[in-house]
């Protein structure tokens, strides 16, 4: 094993990569060819990219190349859950320096893989370059076995708003990494790997979500996305959040306000779901609020103040 | 309209670049959700993805934003092409400096979708970020309407081997540059924007293409994938070289080996297959050589010894 990808050279880190991962059944041709083929039975392709860029998106000195790669994988997966779809394949875009030590490239491989497994999911193909920095550019597809896409516009007044997962846990970690804190642990993690209950939102969408999308760029941003492509007002209820003791610590350490981490943390990878009223919740979900008509979003029936979700470019 | 993507914010460009995309009947759910969601009517999707980065795949002062779309959809749809199989959709990921001109952030959109027309697929999603240099992450994907993928292992002896497209004159077009010459125009331009000729492509695998791949590396570099992939001897013969009057005339000018651009060029994304003896090739292609048992790559029954394809680590 040489040290860096120099050494290895691109078709070397290649092989190194791709035999790391395991042949799986829905993948009829991996890695090697022009193309990969996959298995598509629904006869409709579900598919979604997201770019992670190092110095924006993760930075090495706060995660492992296993937690990036863990990282990466979950945003994609959890982008193709939130349409109501079983990923199946990822492919992978590695650009990144010659100096780059090889093992951390292999752990990368093996966090992408390993989240795959997750939900039985695999990788399908990629490409390497070279670049000043570390970038990562991944692509989930995935099956929607027969069932109607779960979209961002089918919320209905009455509706209930519900999530499934962890609301402000990353947010508070990446905060509490550039405070230079060493915990709580458990925020810590959150920020270097989030995990989206992939079977809660696989259950929400077959629970007769009419609306659903992953919290990616923060809740009021991404419930902001369902109330204007519905049509509706999303109004939320603070007093919904039950504000968890690793957050209250961390927010009284930082002297920070844990329920702007709720409300605008993005990267945590919770589904948000509007359901008709009378549906059955799957029990890892929690309403949150309901559907009125009108627009935009309101926090215990007026606007909230604070800062909003995430803009690349938006000059603050 | 505003000057620079830091003035248009992130949402503000994904308005301005997902409405110069028009709607496609394949394309199911497009831009604004999680997800896309695309046709994929065989019940198998092709997907390839490639990096495109500032510095090294292009420059701005060589490409304008709109030839770097028409290059950047072009060598993805030409893998695509390479299995036989019908390009759908393209999933864009583009990261750009703030500072970057609006304009050519909207040159870059319509030269993706125009190259998309050239074979009726269409932009399905995507994603936004910034970066200190523009990085293009595309991922195209592919239908093969019930045909069997044409791979790079399927080659056997007595296959001719044939080309469809140009060799070198993408290479030519960037020596050229490099050394500050304003001609001859057609070799700039291939550099600039290469001209797969998909259509031979498909009529290669409908004729029966044992193995098939698109020319990126450089000829003898991607027969050399075919000879490894299938077991077998590629044997080319440079007199099927028809050395076309612009290579001539800017080799004589740059003191250049026409041959050499030929033989390890890349980026012209012509189609190289195997074909059996008895087929008959399509009109654009031209038989180079012949496949026999053995291994590795010969020109005019020798080892080839100038410079190779491309390695995006390997120290020289």
């Amino acid at each position: 094993m040489t040290d860096v990808l120099a050494d290895l050279g691109e078709f070397g880190l290649i092989k190194e990569i791709t035999a790391r991962f395991p042949p799986h059944a829905g993948l009829l041709i991996g890695p090697g060819d022009d193309a990969a083929l996959l298995s598509a039975p629904d006869g409709r392709v579900v598919a979604t990219t997201d770019l992670l860029l190092e110095g924006r998106h993760f930075r090495r000195d706060y995660s492992s190349g296993y937690e990036v790669g863990r990282k990466a994988a979950a945003q994609n997966l959890a982008d193709v859950v939130a349409m109501g779809a079983r990923p199946t394949g990822l492919l992978v875009g590695l650009a990144a320096p010659g100096d780059l030590p090889v093992r951390w490239a292999l752990d990368l491989a093996d966090g992408l893989r390993d989240e795959c497994a997750e939900v039985d999911a695999y990788i399908a193909g990629g490409d390497v370059s070279s670049a000043d920095r570390i970038l990562l550019a991944i692509t989930a597809l995935g099956d929607l076995a027969g069932a109607a896409p779960v979209r961002r516009s089918g919320a209905r007044p009455g509706d209930q708003v519900v999530v499934a997962g962890r609301l402000g846990w990353a947010q508070a970690g990446l905060e509490l990494l550039a405070a230079g804190a060493d915990g709580p642990r458990e925020l810590l993690d959150a920020h270097r790997r989030p995990r989206p209950p992939y079977a809660a939102g696989l259950a929400l969408a077959a629970a007769g979500a009419t609306a659903m999308c992953d919290v990616s760029d923060g809740l009021l941003a991404d419930v902001g996305h369902v109330a204007s492509a519905s049509n509706v007002r999303v109004e939320l209820s603070s007093a919904a959040f039950d504000m968890p003791e690793p957050l209250r610590a961390a927010a009284a350490a930082l002297g920070a306000d844990p329920l702007r981490w709720t409300l605008t943390g993005g990267d945590d990878n919770a589904f948000v779901a509007c359901l008709p009223h009378t549906a059955t919740l799957p029990a890892e979900a929690r309403q949150i609020g309901t559907i009125a008509e009108g627009s935009g979003v309101l926090v215990d029936a007026t606007p909230y103040t604070g800062p909003q979700g995430w803009d690349h470019y938006r000059r603050p």
